[in-house]
């Protein structure tokens, strides 16, 4: 007997978004993607192609497009975020509106990797506030190791999907798996958001020792520092787990962004180390680079918060307040001896 | 006033040896440096180059070398074991017999990485058992992503350094750290040593990934993956604690094992990915490829206690059972669904 197809809307028609949904219409799923672009739209629906995008690639046929909000979520039982964290609570605000009308609860899931600037709130804070007040076990958040570039050419990938409920975090898994991207459920959603929102500024970090020619060791010290950091904030502000940091949303998508030449932060860093000046860099990189404003966010909140985060502190300070890269770097040595695992 | 000189016997005059030799005399320490090849000691006491192991390179010249371990021990404060794993039983009871009869009590620092054949003890047990029975305090592990060639050119670099005694950990941190490298204490010794112990298993897999063209997530994943079942193993079998693994002698370490081309194992697993045979791999290296080794313990150790290690027991497979390398990626991808974070 064949079993009911899952319908699942995608929000968000970019290179993430178009790469995910097409791996779910593989899965067997009944994929309708939403975004408030009419010619990407109408260019899936013709042609499987998103060439604003991705290059050289085709969708699933079976992914079909849309600009109509209440035609995406009709029937469906999964809604997946895949917008830009300055988007998601304007239509989050939107999404509320038609599930209120038609009285369909799906599950959310997020891909958008973020803080919230100003509010300081995580995507699955936001989603609870405009979507599903104190209902957080209806939010699965989805992260780790995952470039759309390669997840559109079947590399083998490992993500993390985390909820508050393990029932909705394992329907993710069954949902989402196949035999190129393997998911694995984690109980810690607040952890597994905050690692792929703080990577960037790390990312940054590592970009300006490459352009400094500084060698392995350093990149290799960078992010297992980096990735302390990452876990103090994480524990001591938002209650993450210290373990998830370990997990792929943590260490796993560090690595990859910090390593990978598709990162832009990782570029936007590179070129500052080389000695480009930021108004340079984020007018020619032709697109956002998240670490740059999220590390204003993560600045007042270790500051607010007394935590300890000198890698962050530091490109705060490169990028804002013109300090030299060398001396930071000659500051962060130079600090008191320390032990290794502090929370 | 001018402090009192720390005499340091360095036992090991490799690579990774004398650059650490040579960074404590940079650090104003009596450093002397003891090995079994009678050449290389002249030549470092002659040009202080070590040009076998290390090319166009120089030793601070204050580092010292000797065949002579009565020499090296001499009023050492601290005894520092840079050699094979195979050759630390030996010459620990060597160490032992010169000891007991001029009665000194050095700290023991251990810079070896590796798990005993047979036996499947760590270094500081090999220590403790040979030198000070029962007095584990007297051993620190040092152990992070330090690769000899980076720190010969005073790249930055960030090591742990581990003991039971947070006094004996502090001590070797003051002595160690300078400018161009930082340590930072650790109160898990046995912690610290595994990680840098079977990683090499690890890398061995990241290479084959690489020779059979996986991309970035693949590796993202594999480094992910690799430090759990690490971690599992660790705490397991060895009583390890969990968050060491996040730290610079667990995934840092990896990270750069994995993503270096200086590292062996890397490209022994790279060539195997390539289609070359093991034998041919072993043959052609002229060098030893300690993961190749270390699988072999991992594999008993994950059999006999029942600890899930998929990475490690493919690797085993591959190598030492004609395996299929995409039939072992097939059944990775195709296991029963899990959660991510499982000790």
């Amino acid at each position: 007997m064949r079993e009911k197809m899952t319908k699942i809307a995608v929000l968000g028609n970019g290179s993430w978004g178009s790469v995910l949904g097409s791996m779910l219409a593989d899965n067997g799923n009944d994929v309708i993607l939403y975004g408030n672009i009419d010619s990407v739209n109408e260019e899936i629906n013709a042609t499987h192609t998103n060439s604003h995008y991705m290059k050289d690639w085709k969708l699933n046929p079976n992914t079909k497009a849309t600009g109509d909000l209440e035609e995406a979520l009709d029937g469906a039982e999964i809604v997946l975020f895949v917008l830009p964290t300055k988007a998601v609570r304007i239509v989050a605000k939107n999404v509320r509106k038609v599930l209120d009308k038609t009285g369909n609860k799906p599950l959310l899931v997020t891909a958008t990797k973020g803080i919230e600037p100003g509010t300081k709130k995580l995507i699955s804070e936001i989603l609870t506030e405009e979507i599903y007040p104190n209902d957080t076990d209806k939010i699965v958040a989805i992260s780790g190791p995952s470039h759309a570039e390669n997840v559109a050419q079947k590399d083998l990938t490992a993500i993390a999907c985390a909820s508050t409920n393990e029932e909705n975090a394992k329907f993710v898994q069954e949902k989402f798996s196949n035999d190129y991207v393997r998911f694995y459920t984690n109980d810690d959603l607040i952890g597994v958001e905050v690692g792929g929102a703080v990577k960037n500024v790390i990312a940054i970090a590592a970009g300006i020792l490459v352009g400094k020619k500084y060698g392995d060791d350093a990149k290799a010290a960078l992010m297992t520092r980096g990735l302390a950091e990452i876990a103090r904030l994480g524990v001591n502000y938002f209650g993450a787990k210290p373990m998830t940091f370990s997990g792929l949303s943590g260490i796993g998508d560090l690595i990859v962004t910090c390593t990978s030449s598709n990162s832009r932060n990782w570029r936007a860093g590179k070129q500052i180390g080389e000695g480009k000046s930021l108004d340079y860099v984020l007018n020619n990189m032709g697109q956002v680079v998240e670490g740059a404003t999220t590390v204003k966010a993560v600045h007042e909140l270790a500051e607010e918060k007394n935590i300890d985060m000198p890698i962050s502190e530091a490109i705060y300070h490169v990028l804002y307040e013109n300090a030299d890269v060398d001396e930071e770097i000659k500051k962060m040595m130079g600090r008191s001896p320390k032990s290794e695992i502090r929370l």
